[in-house]
Order: structure tokens, then sequence, then C-alpha cells
């Protein structure tokens, strides 16, 4: 079967914008003046403004455009409309567009201007697709407004229900319903999207590395090998509110002694384990400068290699607490707030990529486990998925810092093209 | 000099609310639901309430009522006005009716309703004052809503000026002299009162003890020796953000990790000293679960019975903070916020008062250091000043678990009324 591509009059490919006017262009919505970093939470007014830039982008290029019941925006070649794909047919790439607080440039939208990019420079080889193309900017990854990450394709997949998704607020008590709707979208038609899944054959997300392996092997890209299993625990330390000038030491239930331990020894265990743990983000009731706090709460982001090992790191860390917690007069309770357990990416995928990408006689693209989570990780239960990693020097991300080189962006979209001309043009 | 009673029909004495129906009175005034602390922050609602219960007490029994140019209240006994005390005649006794977040009960009120019962007491023996009595309920001393504590005092003694006041914002943004204006004072008449301090022959706070000295003692009142010099200091450390997930434990720069060390050094190094040291504030950026802090704000409340020992304190707790820091990859930038030198109360005062409660063949009234800021300690300077203190038998404070027994609460009446005709009574 063969998608011709639409007709366009005057040669779509040579009058688009290259990777990096697109980079340009993209690059001031929502950088906020002072920290340099981005603040693209989901469906407010910097996303709006990157959401607008992906559909000009496909209208641009004369794709079919359309956002599905989630809130993801789509642009198809080769069909009119997304059913048009016959079952397991679709190659689909892309990424997103929202950002963490004060985050860089790269995470999410290089998956997505590279993705233009390829498609570009697929069409200017002038190889024929054999299958519809899609790109794709999913909604709501990084979960910065709501608490929650990879919103859009969460709901796509069903590993979020519509009901609960009504729940999530954001800090001024927004649900995500209605700020979908304040964005001039319907909530009314959340949920599950088995039909759209089916027409996808192979979903390849390309993305920043967020850690320096590449740079330790000196490959501009490497291919996804797994996604390490991962979860966050909130550890709330329960002590006694007291006067921080006149309680004696010895008669201080004071939960930030505790605390401060714990943190100490995640560091330790996951030093032993070669797995990463974190305090990250901590909250102190009544935090007074003149107070001892009542309640120390400290979120431990832990994540492992293989499931074996975060074991032993969390529970290490858990008993760790409970000691101390004993013998600082401390009551401790652990909740596990999230998990979401190792992901192997599709491994015929996987290794046709490998195929795709190694060049004759060169070491052959390295393949790398990931400590993040991404919408391909959560697609890969439902949809064939695959990830590339475009190297990140220092391995700085979530930040404004956060940075790859030009050379490597532009390698990054070479082996996206190649990626789109193996899995789609015969 | 004689100050005869304002006349007064029908006895004033026998139709006033004794100490425990004052008590119960004020006890529903700004208490929270749900946490059962109180939320008395200066010039807000449930503060104006108490002011106007002060008021109410002091128009009860036919003082002369008035505010003064700082917006701390006053009942004076044996005068018209406060301008007709010579100089040096005047007996004052008070405390304060604001609270910290969510509070304790006695924690500045047991002071005030102390001031109004010692009063009944004194007049109901037949003791006739020859010198005018005032009572006072001072504003903000707790500076929980502006960050400041004593504002109040620091004003009427030229600690503060009102141009530094003016600048005193709250969590929402409202000045001092605004949230002053809300409550029907003029703020124009901030500024340093020495007019009226120089009236005041003694000041004499009482106040529950914030420690457990007294318990450990077994006395129900003791005597204020010395507040220790205390300060406090703001510690930032400045890491680099990055993605928990995915940066190499060693590729890090994460100064929960340094902030950790330092609350632990922090505890060792005050036990070493016979001092105290509390980290019970801190402030984390970006706060995200999945995110290594940039920054982590701690603050460092530190007290001790002298200066050197307070010295030796904080400089051990920087030089281990700027060592970690070192090894961490951290910067850190430390800044004394405030800082408060001992306070000695008035000798003599301390020893006409030990005068007063000694009984005969019983052990002598206890003298105790505090690590607590008062009133008093900021009028010491301006005016002879004292405080008594009234046995805690958990030493537990600034919290709704603060607490004295009914006994000793009388206990303290009853020694404030002996000091009162000791001191004002011929």
């Amino acid at each position: 079967m063969s998608h011709p591509r639409p007709a366009s009059p005057t040669g779509t490919a040579r009058q688009t914008p290259d990777f990096l006017t697109m980079w340009r262009d993209l690059a001031p919505l929502g950088r906020h003046a002072t920290s340099g970093g981005y603040r693209r939470y989901a469906w407010g007014g910097a996303d709006r403004e990157c959401r607008a830039w992906f559909r000009e982008q496909a209208q641009l290029r004369e794709l079919a455009y359309e956002v599905d019941r989630n809130g993801n925006q789509w642009a198809w070649y080769g069909v009119r409309s997304w059913n048009e794909a016959g079952p397991g047919e679709a190659v689909v790439t892309g990424s997103h567009l929202d950002s963490v607080p004060d985050g860089g440039a790269f995470d999410g939208p290089l998956g997505v201007v590279s993705a233009f990019a390829a498609l570009d420079q697929l069409l200017e080889r002038g190889a024929t697709p054999t299958r519809p193309l899609a790109l794709v900017n999913f909604g709501d990854e990084e979960g910065a407004r709501f608490g929650l990450a990879c919103v859009g394709s969460r709901l796509a997949t069903g590993r979020l229900t519509p009901a609960d998704a009504a729940l999530l607020r954001d800090a001024d008590g927004i649900t995500l319903p209605a700020a979908m709707e304040a964005a001039g979208y319907d909530p009314d038609t959340l949920g599950p999207d088995p039909d759209r899944l089916s027409r996808i054959g192979a979903f390849v997300e390309l993305h920043v590395e967020q850690g320096r392996s590449l740079d330790l092997t000196g490959d501009p890209v490497g291919i996804a090998g797994s996604i390490w299993p991962h979860g966050r625990w909130r550890y709330d330390f329960h002590g006694e509110a007291n006067h921080a000038g006149t309680t004696r030491l010895g008669d201080r239930r004071d939960p930030m002694l505790t605390y401060a331990g714990t943190v100490l020894e995640a560091r330790r265990e996951a030093e032993l384990a070669g797995a990463v743990a974190t305090f990250g983000k901590v909250a102190v009731e009544p935090n007074g400068v003149n107070a001892i706090p009542s309640l120390v709460r400290g979120w431990l982001d832990s994540r492992a290699p293989d499931q074996a090992s975060l074991d032993a790191v969390t529970s290490a860390v858990e008993a760790a607490a409970r000691t101390r917690a004993a013998r600082d007069g401390i009551s401790l309770d652990v909740v596990r707030e999230s998990f979401t357990p190792v992901v192997e990416f599709h491994r015929a995928l996987g290794a046709e990529l490998g195929r795709i990408l190694d060049a004759p006689g060169m070491p052959p693209v390295p393949v790398l486990g990931t400590g993040a989570g991404h919408d391909a990780g959560i697609l890969a239960d439902s949809v064939p998925a695959a990830m590339l990693f475009v190297r990140n020097p220092t391995g700085v991300s979530h930040s404004p810092a956060e940075h790859a080189t030009e050379d490597d962006c532009l390698a990054g979209v070479q082996a996206l093209t190649d990626v789109l001309e193996g899995l789609a043009c015969v």
C-alpha cells in the first residue's frame, strides 16, 4: 500500500522553516526573564503559544492537523485523517512541549522540532513513505501543574481514568478539566483511545539525554534500553512543636534531625546499590525560625536499574529512618505515592533502530538505560515504542542550563530521518 | 505621694471577673477549630478581639484606658492619664495577647490576665498603692505576621525606627502601617516614646515558662535571671538543579545533602556547648519531587547562656557547613539576620522580687536563665525590668500543648500581687 503525498503546488519541503529557524521561533515562548528557565505549564498561556506553534507548523506543511480526545496534538502525513491509517500502519514520532518549573529548552521540544525537521529531510531526500506518518505533541508530560506526569499518554492508554483526571487540581485549586476548557478544549471527551493506538505500528520519541552516558562514550545519539523502575515515597516525620529558644535539647522531639539523617542515609544506600535516591521536596510545619517543627514531610524519589536494587534501596532507607525516628522520639509514616515498574521498550523495534543507525565498521550505537519517565514509556505497553537520545554534554536537565550542541541536535534530526525512512519507506 | 483609688460607687474589685472567668472568656478568641492552636496575629481579627477584651477589662475596673503612639494598650490605676505619673514612679505589669501560628493559650495572655487578677487581689487585700500602677498589652510581640518580634516595645524604645517599621510586610504584602490603619489605629504616630518610658520605675512581666526548669526544681514560680544571647542565621546552600532520575550521583551538586549534614552538625555543636541550635524553617527551590534542588535555604536559630558559647556554636556550625559544602560542590552564603546580645534584667529589681517572694525557712525562689526574647527584654535597656515565670510541666511552648496547671496559674497571680504590693504599696 502506498500513501501518496498530498498535493502541494509549490513544493512544501523547500519552503518550510529548518530546524534552527523552528528552534529560534520556539525559544522565547514561556521563558522567564530573570531565571532564563521555561515555565510552560499544561494549558497555561505559554503552553497555548507552543501548541499554536505546533498547529502552524503542521499547516505550513499541509499536514492533516487534529487534536485527539485527550488534548494531544497530531499532524498526519499521507492520510487525510488518523482513521484512514490501517491497523499497525502508522509510524509516529514526537514528544512534548510543556516544561518543569524553570526547565530547560530541550526536554520535550527537541523531540517535536526534530520530528518536523526529520519529515522535511525525508521528503527532501526524495524518499516515498509507504506508511502513514504522524508527528505528535503529547499534552502535560511533565505534570508540573497538576502533579501527575504524562497525563496525555496516560489518558490515551487508559492508565489514567477520566474520573481520576477530573480530581487533579493545580496549586490554585483549578481542576484539570477546567484548565482544559479555559484553553478551548472539551474535557468531556477525555478517555482511553484504543482505536487510535491500534493504528500505530511504531512510536519513536527523540529526547535530549538527561544524564552523561553519551558524553562518556562520545556518541551524539543513542537508543533507549529500558526505563528504570521508579517511585516516590512520602516520609512524614511527626515530632512535637516547641520553642526553639527554650526547649532543652534532651526534651526535644525534633523531626528535622530525623529527616536530615534520612536524607544522608538515602544517598548512602543509593551509592551502595548503583541506584539514585533524592529528597528534592520538603514541607515543614509550622516552618518558623524559632519553632521546633511539629512535622517534616519529605519526598523520596528513587530509581534503579532493576526492581531488586530499587527494593534494596527503599527498604534500607525506610529501616534506617525508623531506627533513627525511634531514637529521636519521632513517629514516622511512609506512603508510596507512585510507582512505575521497569519499562522495556519494544525489542524488535529497538533492534531495527540499531540496524538502521549503525554505520559500517563503526561501534554500534549505544543502548542506554534511563531513570526518567517519558510518554514513550507509557505507550510502550500499548504500541511498539522506542526512543532516541541526543547527547547532553553536562547531563544537566530540568534546569535552564540543560543543553545539547547544535551539531548533536542536527545529528539527532539525521538519525530520526534515517529511522523514519527505514521504518516507513521501502 | 499617694494616689487615691478612683471613686467606684459599688466597689469595683468585688464585681470584676476573676482569673478563671477572664481565662475562660479569652480562650475561644482566635483558636483554630482543627489544630486547637491560637492564630492571633498582630492587627488581624482575632488580635482585635483580644484587644477589645483588654479594653473592656480596663473599663470594667474604671482604669484609665489608652493606646500609646505605637499601638500598645495601657490601663492605669491611680492616675487619670499616664502623664500624671512622675518620673520613675509607675509600677507596670503585663505582657502580650498575640500568638505564634498555632501557638498555645499561655504565652502572653497568662501575663495579661494575671495582671488584671493581681490588681483585683491587691485591692481586695485592702492594700493602698502609693505609686501609679499600669497594666499593659504590648502589640505584635511574636512577630508572626511581619517577621520581627516585639514590634510594640521596639518602637517605644527606639530600637525599631518608624521608617524600618513601614518596610515590614506580611505574607500578603500588606505593610505594618496599612495593617494598623485597617485595625483603626493611626500609623503616623509610630515612634520612640521616651517621655512615657521615663515614668516607669519598674516593669514586671509574668510569663509561662517555656522550658522545664521549674518543673525540675519543683517550684510553681521563678524569677528571670538573664535572657540568653541569641540570633538567627540564614544558610543559603546553592547547588545545581537537575533531574532526580537521570543524574548520576557523582555528577550531582545536591544542596539538600549539605543542608542535612549541617542540621546534624548544629545539634552536635549545641550539645557540646550547653547551648541550643535549631533548623526549624527551610525553603527549597524548585522543591519538586523529581528535581535535585538548585537552592536549599535553612535558618539556624541558636542561643546560649553566654556570648562565648554562642560564638563557639555558630562558628563551628558554619565551619562544618563550609567543609561539607566544598566536598558537595555547593556554594554557601551565611547571613546573620538578627542578633540580640545577652539581656541582664535590673539587678536591684530582681533582688527586690526575691525578697518579696522568698518565704521564711524555705529555699529561695529560683532564678532562671531563658532562651526566649520578651518585651521585658527589649525594655530592660530603658527601664528597670524583671520577669516572673510560671511552671510549665512539659516545657512545651509555641504549641497547642503548651500548659500550666490552674494551681500554678493562681500561684503566679499570688506572686504578682505580692510583687505589686511590695513595689507600689508602703
